[in-house]
């Protein structure tokens, strides 16, 4: 297919890179910025514009720009009855209804950086379409790049999005209090990685509820009472203690109902 | 060396098994209740006894048992100068001093099931002693086991383990609440596992406060608030969200001061 990417920022930069190895054409690179757009476009043997009236003739035009700028760059295409899809996992595909009759999702789910490369065959990418066609179209393209395509709706598309950020986002602002935590007793990181790459490597075959371990876990309120105490002079991480002790002690009382 | 575990649970069977491979002598099981006491010293070629009376002769004794129950099995045991050493993660060395006149911590940093086989050799293992000697001896027995052996205070175990607390059961939990939120959605916990496993990943050669994405890191207020209008109906999830939140929004700026 012809496809021409608008944003020259992580997810474009990853998109554009697999897209061409996977055989596509990339037609254009459209960003509002000349440098990073510019590059982008070199990179993938495409031209560059900064202007949206110069817009190429393409397939699919992916809108993979920060979340906060999709309406107003909507706002500046004309594209009839191409399908256009943005990259986003929170915003509504509607977004897109003024700049073409058949606009949809494309959303990887997955952290991205410039400078690293993603390996998409296992990133799930999230379509969704206005229309069947097109659906059926992002879905088609989806598959040349993943072999984790999922048709979803939009409100599960949010809900996903929800989920990731506690899985991910979460989870490493944990990692990085547990770091913080030892730095200030003079020992590093690392002491604890063994630890949490098994926990991970137990998530392939085990649900999180089934793992859960801990003080909280086994209702252990003494093992609690001191690990507050100890957190005393800091108010913040003694709150996520006692917020996060006290959902994973409501969760296990769910699960025993 | 000649070892003798008292316990019979996760820790003590993983513990039992990594030192007879490392060539030691289990002498002894004793453990209370009969059933996971026997069965864990026929495993080891070990005698069994669940009077503390009976205990044999042995150059350490390893209390690897609940947390609560430490103090209460400590008071049983009259070891003279042998070496007895518990494995608990919380508790002070001084619960043992009654028990012998050598006494410490031998704590492996790990979550351990009974039933899937822990390879030692990368598990920090961290020692505590009474004395010079003790220490030694104990921290020779670890190198026995593992490559990653730390000499620590008390202090300093306190707060890995609240450190662990973080970043091994409350991130666990996060992956816990993930998971419900798409069985809400009927869809498949697995849609998330590539996100995870590649932030693992860059865990290995980055300090997660670089890694940090999401709403909160990029100071994203309209998603924050479209997600916590999401949960609305689960206050306890809410409640989770708001408190990350804020935390990851309040470490970024003390970053950039």
């Amino acid at each position: 297919m012809k496809i021409s990417i608008i944003g020259a920022g992580n997810v474009a930069t990853n998109l554009a890179l697999a897209l061409k190895k996977a055989g596509h054409e990339i037609v254009q690179v459209y960003n509002r910025s000349d440098d990073a757009g510019k590059e982008l476009a070199h990179t993938v043997a495409a031209s560059f514009t900064s202007n949206a009236a110069d817009l190429l003739d393409a397939d699919v035009y992916l809108v993979a720009v920060k979340d906060d700028v999709i309406a107003e760059i909507a706002e500046h295409l004309k594209l009839a009855d191409k399908i256009v899809a943005h990259t986003s996992g929170t915003n509504s595909k509607d977004l897109l209804a003024t700049a073409s009759s058949a606009y949809g999702i494309f959303y990887p789910l997955q952290t991205m950086k410039k400078n690293s490369k993603v390996d998409f065959k296992s990133v799930p990418l999230l379509v969704e379409g206005s229309d069947d066609a097109t659906v059926a179209t992002l879905e088609a393209l989806a598959k040349t790049i993943s072999q984790n395509v999922h048709r979803v709706d939009e409100e599960q598309r949010k809900w996903i999005h929800v989920a990731a950020v506690f899985a991910n986002n979460f989870t490493n602002h944990l990692y990085s209090v547990s770091e913080s935590i030892l730095l200030g007793q003079g020992l590093p990181f690392d002491i604890l990685k063994p630890l949490i790459y098994r926990s991970i490597e137990n998530l392939q075959q085990n649900s999180p509820a089934e793992l859960q371990t801990g003080p909280a876990a086994r209702g252990d309120m003494q093992t609690i009472e001191k690990h507050l105490m100890l957190l005393g002079d800091d108010i913040r991480l003694q709150k996520i203690y006692e917020i996060l002790t006290q959902s994973i002690i409501a969760s296990a009382t769910q699960n025993h109902k």
